[in-house]
């Protein structure tokens, strides 16, 4: 037995992000690449994303959305048109020098983000009311030099994301789309990885600096740390007006285009591992688990497996006619204890167990990953597996659920607040709405405004820490 | 209408680069990206890529491949590694030298190919003969600098593919993966793209480098060029040794594994383009368009649009229950002649006219891309549909093949080979199998050996341009 087959060595309350890691790496996701901040997805880590691409993509085209292409260099030069949005993106681009020998003359960036570039093609491909909207989403990757130490799927210097990028004769319709994305991520997170979600806009200072505001969803960590999960942007004309996005309306008449952009990251996955792994490892999901059940047959000999086997292929039969990821662990020369720790540490959310007295019995034992409880299910029920499983997807979502709310306080006294950030955990607190009390509370508390939740404008108190009435009452936290 | 509503300006016969540029510009699979060398995929470009990548996905899991995500960052020391694979790569590769304003310690190449970065990590994460086969495929891009003039799909400094990497206990079993990968890559562009390959093996001079032999498969275009359409190498144990990719076989014994690597890229579509399209435009395949049907509603009233449309609707929906992807033109202010000649620039396979009369006699007027004939069909027959569909898919193939071998000739005369590589297509020539001879042929005729096909070995002529017999009759020609 190798170093990488031995179990989590750490508690996930003792030392969350050992833990973190040690599940990643031996669940096997994902692995460190040769370069400082890279990161590679083994294929069980790239299944997940996988499954997300696809449900966002079936959500995306019922909207109308489309994917594209864009390459991954950007010309300095064309960066230099919108000064402020690049500038903060600055400090972390890669930058391409050289092909081969020969000096490159315009610098070339490898994309923090591709709004500069598909506005300038934008611009091309857009001339009437007829081309809009425009919606095209681009599922590739971005590159931010990270310079503290690596965490995979959370901190990395390139990551897997889509970035989406639509275009609109009108300001309402725009703001409409910013929302139906907002709506798209919160219910694909929530039904797929079981992840609670506060929707909400960011408060100035937080948001992306290229758009009139940012909405965002946000979701508490065990570890109490908040986690930003997915941004989608209301650019107004922002680009519209540097990058010349106009369109000539009906009356022929030119405008500048309104224009929205979002996007979600692999720190979806990140999140998912917090959210429900444990001691023994990680805990999927049924919807995105690359394998959901995994049969592990039981036999000493070849009576024993002449007597199991064909039950086995006919239960593997039976659940993968439902559709079911099911794989059947016949490796030589293991222990089943070895197997149904191994299986444990990866996550599998249900294990049937099957030898020669289960036969006997005319039943099998199932044992669920998100309790490690074990039932006893009759061959003839084998279907009720299906059900099983959406009952674990709906448990774990109740699970997170739960710990969310724990892990989330109302608070208007600063002082008290001041002790309660300690221990983590969202803080719904009344503010002023100024940048003044922001900066303060942040700077005393390393808490930022995490989402300002729709719907959360409140006069009632006075301010966190200022005399001023509130406007509103944000989620502060401290972050990812 | 602006410049881009134009139709195609030149023919395919009088200028077929130029043809090329226009249908893909026009036809609006992909633009020019402002990096030189550089371009982006529009939406109906990006759909047959991911079609293509959806039929090989579903043929490599049934293989046992899984996939995965490589960072674009290999940094220069590792490159040394295996100096002879990376030395052809040398003058193509783009360089990061800085992240912000801090240079980069080690080098940092964007990946040309990921056989350093994979079997880096496949040396951790392989130590049993348990872990094998280990078997991973990667969707990603590749950059090569491309100095020459940027041909969308078949030259570019950044493009679309995917490298498979495979690892084995033996190399007989690695020998037969490159065969089934080829074997895979054969019948999907066969199938799928309805463009005939010839499959065999590259000379010594043509080979991957790293390879101990590439197989290969190509297709000759209408212009007369070879087109590389995809290649699988045998690694041996090139690379293995090292990179030290070893594992314990069932006796404990330590032994350098066998290795396999395989890619195809955004080229496909390329191939696609110039095999099939016409002085019209684009025709697409049924089986990768992105629309198969387009129904044009035809009227110029109120009255007429009450007529039509709900027929329209229905027969929408009925070929959209069998899986058809279709759609509806309705925009407005655009005349029908307008329209057809839109959809036909755009390659759609089917267009189906209904108008007012339609109604009247029951039926509807189909307009098949291939051979813009139009015949009537009643609307009890919509389905169809789907069988002409299928004709449509065969009849391009059959076309191909018919145009692919009329670009076949067998030569075993050298002046006589002159003559005729002046007219392009595959030439079929006995060789000795010396490189003196291959250097030569090129050099004098500018005829790379394309591919040896499998079952070549000719012994009964003399070579074409020396005085030895014959070991081979491989197929020569002038590629892209």
């Amino acid at each position: 037995m190798s170093k990488e087959d031995v179990g989590i060595t750490v508690s996930k309350n003792d030392d969350f992000s050992e833990w973190y890691t040690q599940v990643v790496l031996k669940a096997k996701l994902a692995d460190y690449a040769p370069v400082k901040g890279l990161i590679v997805l083994r294929p069980d880590g790239y299944s997940i994303w996988e499954s997300l691409r696809s449900t966002f993509d079936k959500k995306f085209a019922k909207n109308g959305i489309r994917n594209g292409f864009l390459p991954v260099l950007i010309p300095e030069s064309l960066l230099g048109k919108e000064q402020k949005h690049f500038a903060g993106f600055n400090p972390e681009v890669f930058w391409v020098t050289h092909s081969g020998t020969n000096e490159v003359g315009d610098r070339l960036a490898l994309r923090p983000t591709s709004e500069t570039l598909a506005y300038t093609l934008y611009s091309k491909w857009i001339q009437s009311w007829r081309d809009l909207p425009l919606k095209i989403n681009f599922w590739n990757t971005a590159l931010r030099a990270e310079i503290k130490a690596t965490k995979p799927f959370l901190r990395t210097s390139e990551f897997l994301w889509q970035e989406g990028h639509t275009v609109h004769t009108t300001q309402e319709e725009a703001e409409k789309e910013v929302m139906k994305i907002l709506d798209i991520y919160k219910n694909t997170v929530e039904e797929e990885l079981a992840i609670p979600v506060t929707t909400g806009k960011k408060s100035e200072k937080e948001k992306f600096v290229g758009a009139v505001y940012t909405t965002t969803m946000e979701s508490i960590m065990p570890d109490g740390k908040a986690l930003q999960m997915g941004t989608s942007h209301f650019l107004g004309q922002n680009f519209s007006k540097p990058f010349e996005v106009k369109f000539a309306d009906k009356d022929n008449v030119e405008h500048f285009a309104w224009q929205t952009s979002w996007g979600v990251s692999w720190r979806l996955i990140g999140a998912m591992i917090m959210t429900h792994g444990d001691d023994q490892g990680l805990v999927l999901p049924p919807k995105v688990a690359p394998i959901q059940v995994v049969i592990v047959p039981i036999y000493r000999n070849d009576e024993g497996k002449t007597k199991v086997m064909p039950k086995v292929e006919e239960i593997k039969e039976k659940l993968e006619l439902k559709n079911l990821r099911v794989h059947v662990d016949q490796r030589e020369g293991l222990s089943p204890g070895y197997k149904f720790n191994d299986w444990e540490m990866k996550g599998v959310p249900i294990r049937i167990e099957l030898g020669p007295k289960d036969i006997e019995k005319n039943s099998m034992v199932v044992a669920k990953r998100i309790n490690r409880e074990k039932d006893n299910l009759g061959f003839e029920d084998v279907e009720k597996i299906i059900s099983i499983l959406d009952e674990i997807q709906a448990q774990m979502f109740q699970n997170a659920k739960e710990q969310s709310v724990k892990n989330t306080l109302k608070v208007s006294d600063y002082s008290e607040f001041k002790l309660k950030i300690e221990e983590g955990g969202f803080l719904i607190a009344p503010w002023c709405g100024k940048l003044k009390c922001e900066e303060k509370i942040k700077e005393e508390t390393g808490a930022d405004i995490r989402v300002i939740p729709f719907g959360s404008e409140n006069t009632e108190k006075k301010c966190l820490c200022c005399e001023e009435q509130s406007t509103v009452f944000p989620i502060f936290a401290r972050g990812y």
